[in-house]
């Protein structure tokens, strides 16, 4: 049984989703289709990337992972699908596969969607993910290869994340990601955390000053009380026990922060 | 594996949508269960029956469509199953199934849920979701011919949406539908649109008059800026690329417009 | 196809309940998942052991429902798996699965999960929802027998939820739950409304005294108008036939209400 993946800015009130799912099951009736989120922020490629590249690595090889973040449909903006070691990517060349592709060792190879054999009969101008994406990620999932959409391409847009700039012995870092809880994930990856490091400070924008227990689980401080913790992202994260980082520290996606490693 | 959706205005908080869903999976653990969206605004039966007409096409046929935004449960309203020329429908006769079946040809057979045999065990007064409607969609998924609910019925409460007004050269319109993304649909179909047509010449309500491109693509014009277009209902849909018409023009379902076509 | 429900406070936005499905479907590709919310208030036990009592029952026998609300995660918390006469609950041991073990007998088995063998290769120290009960309920839906993921215990945290008290003839009672109607469950079961009761008397926190008609369906009354209700709980409701109880008597969860039967 293959599965689909959807990720899209649609929410879940309008009929958009459901029409992919229809598209999609009309095609590979066996497919087993797996929301990742519908609530990305309107047109927001970077966080799509983002929750695409964490979410994407945990399914079963062979699983096909759509998505429509596509501020550009009905443009020149090619549509594209790529396979990887382990998955198919299939959505709009704007950069919002890019990330996860990267995470699972780089493309294997990448076409560009053109044969309309694969599309709904008639494709609007405004809705690619019904038309062209969903379409195409079921005959994927029938097993049609991946050159009967369209030619081979040699590039596509790549989104980066930005890195932290390390300042004498502090670094100073980005805010990638704010969960429904208020946790801020930092771009400060795992790897750059000292081993023998206990302890966080934290230079907020508005020039607080905060020392926070490096802590393995959110419940090793009292409630309301802040920490730093590596979470499941794998990158170190901002948190309060029972509260929300993103409100008390005033964080969010895009935001700098000051961070050293303390012994104590 | 016959397929079940399921379109409510239950919200996704309670427990609702999942009992419908698990006695489904009791009777009929087969089915592949859809949902079409479950934020309908509360007791709100047009826009679940647009919403429906919409999203009903796309599915492969014999797929029964479930249906419960019901102000009236419990009181003297049928409950209803009808068969069309690709699906099934099942609702409550308030109308909310009435465009859906409009747009698929009209009604081949339509019977009054009256059997109990086929009901939960326990009917309650308040959720005829779960204690009619599911197990029926359910039964239908199984096989069970239409016949064995209920009785035949002639006639069944019918929707209407409404039509533009001509007035000279311009048409009295109306927003039927606003989307995520604030793009507001409107009441004038694709082939009231003169082919020469390059422009809409828009009158708001509160007197403004704006010049829309009409265009195939939001990425036509720059970000930020008002179009018109044809959107993927097959609808005229005033939008505003990257941005929300529905707040810019303070227009939502049911408000008035002026349009008229431009040749330039 | 074993079923596996996911009960959570992540919401829909972020990555976390997709990865659980893609832990799922990794281990047990043919287990149907189906969401029962993840729309808890963060951190709300109590909530969440509500709509695990009253959703679980429904579903087909052998069912996994796996619950996540589990601010003590990485702590000295067990997890759990715990066996009934229907059903196999896993999450954490906080209280959360003990309303849906109550109901459906009581415990036939418990054990605590320290079998690594079990858990996501690399088990993160937050998110344990992903890493430890998404793979052991796929395991239970392979047949894995409990005992095989840690030694049995013999209890384990167990919620109340609170009685009403009986104060002459009214009864002094508590809110337990507001739907997304505004409907307000109260811990006033069936069988302490007496068979000749035809209106009730409600005492509001704020001093206000309403006479509701205790009737079988919302449109028993005008819409607009208050009413009580034996729901599809079994509870007695307080309700506005279309409009929203919760805001116009200024009700929620734990708020206080007394109330007495009439018969006229």
């Amino acid at each position: 049984m293959p599965i689909i993946t959807l990720l899209t800015d649609f929410g879940t009130k309008d009929p958009y989703v459901a029409e992919m799912k229809a598209v999609v099951l009309s095609i590979c009736p066996s497919a087993t289709i797996v929301d990742i989120t519908h609530e990305v922020s309107s047109f927001n490629i970077l966080e799509a990337a983002l929750i695409l590249a964490e979410a994407s690595q945990y399914f079963p090889s062979a699983t096909i992972h759509v998505v429509v973040v596509d501020p550009g449909v009905g443009s020149e903006r090619r549509a594209i699908a790529v396979k990887t070691k382990h998955f198919f990517f299939v959505g709009p060349d704007n950069g919002v596969l890019s990330l996860a592709i990267k995470r699972d060792g780089g493309a294997r190879l990448a076409v560009s969607l053109e044969n309309p054999k694969y599309f709904l009969g008639r494709v609007s101008r405004t809705f690619h993910g019904r038309d062209v994406f969903a379409p195409v990620a079921a005959h994927i999932a029938n097993g049609i290869p991946l050159q009967s959409f369209g030619p081979p391409i040699g590039k596509f847009i790549e989104l980066s994340i930005s890195e932290p700039k390390q300042i004498g012995e502090a670094y100073e870092a980005e805010v990638l990601f704010t969960d429904k809880f208020g946790n801020c994930v930092t771009n400060i990856g795992e790897h750059l955390i000292p081993s023998n490091a206990r302890s966080v400070l934290l230079e907020l924008e508005d020039g607080r000053i905060l020392k926070l227990p490096l802590v393995t689980s959110y419940a090793s401080v009292p409630r309301g009380a802040p920490l730093a913790i590596v979470d499941s992202f794998g990158f170190l994260e901002i948190a309060v026990n029972m509260d929300s980082a993103e409100h008390l520290f005033n964080l969010k996606a895009g935001k700098k922060v000051k961070v050293s490693f303390k012994e104590h």
